[in-house]
């Protein structure tokens, strides 16, 4: 690839709590699929790159009514349970993965049932703008690695982890480590593969996974801490979801499940902690510390998680946090409408939720707005997982989608007349659905 | 138009809390859109009536993949505020209403305006398989009566009220009734005009509109009781919405808003009570006396109302209630949508959200399941507007939609091995977006 640029109407928030709107900006793009270059109209270099572009035809216009955004980071996301999104949510978590979960996530140990549904999905996330997800696959290397070869021909960004669960008294037997020892060494083996499969792009990468610390020996978790350090790759866990899991930590080990992570070498920059819904506040200070980040998924918190998340309180600390489907917990394979609940949810628990209760019923001012949400979804998923994407700025990967508000089947409707740029923002993050997103790229190869 | 019948995998939910699921169901309808029979493969008659209409190529099969469901209702929408529809959400009720809500409902005097905007609206509802609407329009007549007419065209179900509110000193000067006079004879005219429109079809119809309390002096609202008793339409208003709302009328008149409605004959077997979310017992006991109904909005009720609406208590009461949009306080056309927010809100209420509270941090078992949803959505909408609408049953008019899950830009992935009935009826109700969404009927009518 050549170098090659855009001029487009953009979005993107370089800044948590605010946008820039850039009408006519000219985006200039490497052929490894960096950004160059980054100017809007009154630049004086503007006119110059634009013709030169368009001499050599290496220039793509969008029209009016088209937003060019930065792709949307998915921070949480279980592949083998997209067969369920939407089913089961009824049940108390405990039900939900002993009969929906776990004999589903195993089925994929066929390799042809993992061909069947890992294509689609990524195909799905793709199409709804997901230019980097980050996923939890199942505790069968094949399948695993399989997953992360889907991402890397289908051109997504993707950090793919094998589930790591040897304690054998909290899986069923049919889904569960043969040991401590293997668990590692299929741990490590699963490292080096996906480091293979990908050795030069930084397309995909593999991520170490203990599921969560009920399922985890102290030895594996031990174990999993030594091959973070070796191989400096990115860790995901859930932390404190519920009642129940915090619960289950203090008592096994008197400590957090932030402390025990930290103590195993599992907290890192390039950690993610997806729920993190009881955090006490040394917790977020080690978590600060390390730079490790949160995934807040908003669905799956409604359903499972006993309590809202302190999404306030996170982005006030300048916590590494951003957003996720929690694919199956949440149902939907949108970052969009991930932002929309984000939002929804946040006024949900500032106002309370108790009609009987009549002073102090929800907790004043934990709000979030959607230009908030906007960031999270971009460019504080980009900055959890310390990956260049999820702003428009030089030294970025070219992650991108657009959504063209006059395309068959959008559902976003602005009128130039009535609605300012803020507007047509938060529109944009309410009504994307499916058909809105008219094209999608990943290090500047078109996906969509 | 004469007799027709439909081979169709169907749901609905004829009893709260549990739904039927029919493969090749036959339903025959007649001329004018009502559903005769209904009739299930192992019924004696069945193989003659769908020969029968074969014959007479009056048959219509669908696939394998297609699900036919009852139209859905929508309780509650503010038709001129679809242009506002995700924009503003962030700020505080007055504010919204102030800023953006008045400001455009007042342009809608000029028709061109309306033009512009209720056809479109209606389109978008239908799209999205609502197929009974009950509308809020604005204080002026003339556009008001103009959405009644785009509905009937357009051939949805629709109850349209023209907004009454004289007390000035709660209304903006451009924005408000020039007398109470005027208000009540402006009133009636339209109640004239509207069934005038559809004098014979039985598809819209008009409905008497206080805008809520504090905008109505209690002139206007015993004058609107009167028209209501001699014309018996049907009556919408806000009820109890917020704490202000509560305390607003508590205040002015040491009474709730369900007895000032009450006392001032506007509560009756034809009343829809948006939001209702502070309501006393004696209250609730008053609505299921009257017969009176709610109108629950999730997405607006997490936004606007300072709590959640009692929705398992009003179930378990056994109260007509249905659910809205509430556009644009809610910002999303579908239906399909609000079930899924009644369903995530009643988990986030029974959970309750604030994680320093350790022991009764929500309210126990006050979640709705997804069947109970399914109902509020179809059948309890359609029992709240007193019409025969919402369920498969000869009587009712054949108001219908079909989810297709096999068809371009579906988001419905059904795999026949892995999904029971109810699995699938759950990912319908999650899943379903415009696109799934391929033929809408309206009594017999095809719309979409
Ligand atoms: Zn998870
Ligand atoms: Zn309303």
């Amino acid at each position: 690839m050549t170098n090659q640029a855009f001029v487009a109407n953009l979005y993107h928030a370089p800044i948590k709590g605010t946008f820039d709107y850039i009408e006519q900006a000219c985006i200039e793009i490497d052929g490894l699929g960096m950004i160059t270059q980054v100017l809007s109209p009154n630049h004086s270099d503007y006119t110059q790159l634009v013709e030169q572009h368009e001499n050599n035809s290496s220039l793509t216009r969008l029209a009016d009514h088209q937003y060019l955004l930065p792709g949307l980071v998915d921070l949480h996301t279980h592949a083998p349970q997209w067969p369920q999104a939407g089913k089961g949510l009824d049940l108390p978590l405990h039900d939900w993965l002993n009969q929906y979960t776990f004999p589903l996530e195993s089925s994929y140990s066929d390799l042809t049932f993992a061909a069947r549904i890992y294509p689609e999905l990524v195909d799905t996330l793709l199409a709804h703008g997901t230019t980097t997800a980050m996923y939890f696959a199942t505790i069968d290397s094949a399948p695993s690695e399989y997953l992360a070869r889907v991402c890397k021909e289908k051109g997504q960004r993707a950090l793919v982890g094998k589930i790591s669960m040897d304690e054998k008294s909290m899986c069923p037997d049919y889904y569960v480590e043969s040991s401590t020892q293997q668990a590692l060494s299929d741990a490590e083996a699963f490292i080096q593969n996906v480091n293979e499969i990908d050795a030069q792009q930084g397309l995909v990468y593999p991520v170490v996974t203990p599921r969560f610390v009920p399922t985890s020996t102290k030895a594996l978790l031990e174990g999993l801490g030594k091959l973070v350090s070796h191989y400096q790759c990115h860790v995901q866990t859930h932390a404190s979801e519920s009642d129940w899991a915090r619960d289950f930590t203090e008592q096994a080990y008197q400590k957090t499940d932030v402390e025990l992570y930290n103590e195993t070498g599992l907290l890192t920059r390039k950690t993610v902690l997806a729920h993190s819904i009881f955090l006490s506040e040394s917790d977020k200070e080690t978590i600060k510390s390390v730079g490790a980040g949160i995934a807040h998924c908003p669905l799956s918190n409604m359903y499972f998680a006993d309590a809202a998340f302190p999404l306030r309180e996170a982005l006030d600390k300048d916590l590494h946090v951003g957003l996720g489907s929690d694919l199956s917990g949440g149902p939907l394979p949108s970052i969009f409408h991930a932002a929309l609940d984000a939002v929804s949810h946040s006024r949900v628990r500032e106002a309370g939720t108790n009609t009987h209760i009549m002073e102090q019923r929800g907790e004043a001012n934990t709000r979030v707005s959607f230009v908030e949400a906007f960031w999270l979804a971009t460019h504080g998923g980009g900055l959890t997982l310390d990956l260049p994407v999820g702003v428009f700025k030089p030294g970025y990967c070219f992650d991108a989608l657009v959504v063209d508000s006059n395309t068959q089947g959008s559902q976003v409707r602005v009128y130039d007349d009535l609605d300012s740029e803020q507007d047509i923002l938060e529109k944009i993050i309410v009504h994307t659905t499916e058909p809105a997103i008219s094209s999608v790229w990943v290090n500047g190869r078109k996906v969509k």
